[in-house]
């Protein structure tokens, strides 16, 4: 028996659907890892399609194959062929795949040298259309930041509290999501760590307290760094600062087209 | 003594910030209701701005302290008031504000006639620039789609599930935020309840199995309804269906910019 | 026509089921506000019955018309109502409730004496049972903690966090939430504020410089207030520190039952 | 020069604290899988010991070395060994730890056989006492459910949805997280799968129509399973059904001490 194949009717709303497919499925990948290599995690993965005016619906079960084929090497090279696949089997002229996985970095505690692992969220967007194509990664990076107000005005201490400073790029050539960390790192009060021995608290606290800065020179910083590296077409930085003198956040966010 | 400020510094890396503010602040709210006139509710907020290249940073408690002054009327048309407040207060030439909150209607189940309460997440989006306002109103309307392809290949049943429908319009005149409400209530298999006795739920059961819809018949509909509507000049409609027989969702989204 | 009752129809795998019901509903409710007499939140809800082992299902839309009566005046004292009546209209030897809600409390800067408003999370947990009933109050507050480690090995600076302290009481007589709140607050480095100027955040700063407080002594200092509390019959204590050096929370718990 | 140790200092307060150490890590682990040997996944950690109330405080670092050793083996029966290590090296009498992670299974849909990958959210729970260990393995399992209501009461349809039916065991022997993910599976309506194409999505519609199954029915199911396995010493199964026709969910929770 042949089943219908309701998806493929004719529909005559005359409206086309900018994005169709599949979201927050969860799935083991492969990513590209500076140092090792490659790296195992686990992503939840959008995926989606144009859809013409005239087709009633899409195949949701093909962004699930299309998925399977390639989740043992998932990189920034690799979208390319996940975005013309999607295209091939999905019939459409436009596809969109958004990944989100935590990635992560060995670390040294700054004094005792002692490893361990940092967790980054990180995201890689991708879309091609007919005549190009749009990449941007994006990184999460938790830091330590210290008031530079409250260190000022206070007799001793000093405010300071987490922060996650979220980049993301669009570039030309080859950046390493290790890159982004790194500028983001470079950027905050200190780096922060999963191990740190009382010889390394020390140094981490003397650092941040040496280098306050507001959420305004944390983005700051990372856009000066942006806008120096020929890399970087566009880019855009926030960072929230998780107040520890309040129970809400600051936050501040710079966007720059370099093209 | 006088405390030094810090933020007042003049900042020498020539670097705007597109936004600075507070985030996630979570207050009790009062805003319009088309049928009751007020509605007691808690939303969270974000308010930011714009923050030129030579100052250091903004001062965050003007921010709270705006929030204070308005939160007692918060509305389509409060809003204004509030952009402009931020503008004064902290002597930017853009101001933003976000808010976001659950929103209850008194909904009658469609036999019974019983009442109960539904709740939407509801927000607003408001801009103001040196010449111009922007204003974004979302709602988040969740419903049950039945699926067609389901219905059509099987002897009996069709799966169904909940669906969440997002509508974001840009619009001039006036459009409450019950009327997007409706307008996704009536794109959808069926309009879902709090309370359904079982007359009730016969009776969605059986006008949901009569109107299955796609993922993508959903956002044809609400768009459809959208696109006729004079009051209305941009909008982003979404549906995510939370299939019952994945742990995924299907996805489908339209945006079209009428002006 | 008479629908067939389904729900009411004998089983006969001889299984009571301990609790069933309703999970996360979202109503307004309105509870009772030690300064105030009344405030107006949002909740989430979980009402659940026992269901005897004869029995083939419950009657999911009773719970909601319980709720419908009583959601404009929800406190301590009322739950012992609500209580009982799930235990009426659905015809169970024991019945449960949980509801949980941002809590609104005006504080005034430490200073500046400015007020605004500061969040809390708070439960209650409520059962009724053949010949006995149980409550539970509980209460999230955020604060401020500096680490005495960082500050004694520093030779300047300390690093400080968001901390979120739980606290769990089952009582005799009568307790506010406000009661509750400030213990926690009292118990760490500094209370925290959503305004505060720049001389309220010298203050603070300075505060809980001079208030160093490791997780562990969060939790033993409202321990020690909740012993010396001939009202409270048993407590959960816990904190979350959100370390600033870290991307992983330190925590502690303490539990007594002084009955 | 010699760094204070100051959580070694003395504490006067007379408080042991139950539970102390470090919450939400994330780290990346390798578990035990009954296919394949090995899979690679990414957990939520906390670990926890007893801190005897002479101590002022315990050494946080302690256990992210311990957890460091162990993390490229995660299973059931290495939990003794972190256990142990943990009131080795932070010389307590008691310690805990919790873990949670996606698991993945490679499942075929029903007709066309085709293989995709189902993701579960696994847990252990591992105490160690004085003179005895405590060890938990939770599932959390996606599901259908068709309610029998709405089919008997409705000329045609049955309003179903996703259901997430958790299962805790405490056992003696050896069970595998694949034991306990097929009883969640053949206890509801039909299990779900990433991938089906339009045969399989006629079958799964057919079986789930069916197998109508309240939440009661779905923890009786499970429980009745359970209760046979004379593995099981001890079970709490809950299932949450995500209505379609509400914004809440239906719940049901059976727990058994069989020891």
């Amino acid at each position: 028996m042949q089943l219908a194949d309701i998806q493929s009717q004719h529909d005559d709303r005359n409206l086309y659907i900018d994005k169709v497919g599949i979201k927050d499925i969860q799935y083991p990948i492969v990513v590209k890892d500076r140092k090792n290599g490659k790296q195992s995690t686990v992503a939840k993965i959008n995926m989606y399609v144009k859809l013409p005016h005239n087709f009633k619906g899409t195949h949701m079960s093909r962004f699930v194959e299309v998925l399977n084929n390639h989740r043992t090497n998932i990189g920034i090279e690799s979208f390319r062929g996940i975005l013309d696949d999607l295209k091939n089997v999905l019939e459409s002229e436009e596809s969109h795949i958004e990944i989100t996985f935590p990635y992560f970095m060995e670390k040294y505690a700054p004094v005792s040298k002692l490893p361990s692992l940092m967790d980054y969220e990180c995201s890689f967007f991708g879309s091609s259309y007919k005549n190009k194509k749009d990449f941007i990664v994006s990184v999460k990076v938790p830091v330590i930041s210290v008031c530079p107000c409250s260190k000022e005005i206070s007799r001793y201490g000093a405010h300071n509290q987490r922060s996650y400073i979220i980049i993301k790029v669009r570039y030309k050539g080859m950046i390493w999501i290790e890159d982004l960390i790194e500028m983001a790192e470079n950027s905050a009060s200190s780096p922060i760590f999963s191990l740190l021995k009382r010889e390394d608290e020390k140094f981490v606290t003397e650092c941040s307290y040496e280098n306050p800065v507001f959420v305004e020179d944390i983005v700051r910083n990372v856009a000066d760094k942006l806008l120096k590296d020929d890399r970087v077409t566009w880019f855009e930085v926030s960072s929230e600062n998780q107040e520890s003198i309040h129970n809400h956040s600051a936050y501040a966010e710079i966007v720059r087209d370099k093209r």
